[in-house]
């Protein structure tokens, strides 16, 4: 059987936007790994079960099944050794994990609150009443509500990414000449956003666009080729 | 001649409180360099000015003097490449630096805010002038003003720290199973803090209070045994 990865997507099976699951494809990408996907919905939890999981992403590969973006990218490195490190070296380990950290932390609060109104219009009709009301309990409004202020908020948005800027300044990406898992995870939130937003969180001049543009280009443009709505 | 450290210090000279300094002086120890400390303050630009710097850190090795911490943290780990790795092998070095540059975001700032107040005592008298004027310029009011709600603002402090506090609930150190240049330069702020106020940043409880104990203990104990003035 070969390697599979379930992923979130939307009505259309080829617009896969969870971060995550975009952590997951670029490590995959960056081990040389071919997969195909198996297109998972929020309302297909019974799909996912064997995994003993809720959630994707989840991978398969022989015998083996792993959910959780971080459990499979240390399965991915301990697996197989020989192909490119994901994280730099044992030493990068922690780091990779303390700058997806920073990610949830600094990133998915603030892009959501941008961009989680332009989502329902691209899921499935099974997945869009669990996705607005789930969502609407979570920001106590509705989602309209929630993104009304994003052209202010981005600002706010943009500021908090001073360190990853700082950093990119300097080298091209967080793994230095070349990208690792920090660079993915950090990737995976902008990835997300364009995959279902118009919205651009970033400014073209932001050396934080210009480290985006070079992973989308990575492993042959992969991540530019799946379907998204921004339109840069 | 000996390898020389040129750091900030109050009229106690053994009492070494910048951050940027505890960096450098961590990054020496882990590289196992002998130095010895020139005391240095505020007022005294004249005596770094051989090396193009009006701040501390300035290492003297040899013939070479390099300012600026990150500046000597690269040419520590480019020139004595068979120690220990200080950013945990070449795909480390910009995570490292990503680290540091969100310790100055996160943790500065905040912590500034909440013992600025404490610093002044400890100078040497031709400091003191410099550092109130100067620092209450920056925050707009006087220094007692600044740290009077700081029992409230270290609840903001705290949650700041979530990447790390839950990076560190898995792994040791940033460094993985040992510290390197990533754990150095948050060590450094929080070390800034304790060598100049007894006001605590961190609950006993937190992990990174743990992980702050730890690098207290490195290197035969030499950051706690240093001048400080918090009592834990």
């Amino acid at each position: 059987m070969p390697r599979q990865l379930y992923e979130l997507c939307g009505a259309d099976p080829t617009r896969v936007f969870s971060p995550y699951c975009w952590r997951t494809r670029m490590a995959l990408a960056h081990k040389g790994l071919a997969f195909e996907t198996v297109p998972w919905r929020f309302t297909e939890k019974g799909a996912i079960a064997f995994a003993n999981s809720e959630k994707v992403p989840v991978l398969v590969d022989g015998e083996r099944s792993v959910a959780d973006s971080w459990a499979i990218a240390e399965y991915l490195e301990d697996s197989y050794p020989d192909a490119p490190s994901l994280f730099g070296g044992p030493g990068g380990r922690a780091m990779c994990r303390m700058i997806g950290n920073w990610t949830e932390s600094a990133l998915h609060a603030g892009l959501a609150a941008m961009i989680v109104a332009d989502i329902p219009p691209h899921l499935a009709p099974a997945d869009r009443d669990y996705f607005v009301s789930s969502r609407e309990k979570r920001f106590g409004k509705p989602l309209a509500e929630v993104v009304a202020g994003r052209e202010t908020a981005v600002t706010e948005f943009r500021r908090a990414l001073y360190p990853l800027r700082t950093t990119l300044k300097e080298f091209p990406y967080l793994g230095g000449a070349a990208p690792n898992y920090a660079d993915y995870s950090v990737f995976g939130a902008f990835q997300w956003a364009r995959c279902v937003s118009d919205f651009a969180p970033l400014e073209p001049t932001d050396a934080v666009h210009a480290w985006r543009e070079r992973l989308l280009d990575a492993f042959g443009g992969m991540a530019r080729s799946t379907t998204a709505s921004e339109a840069a």
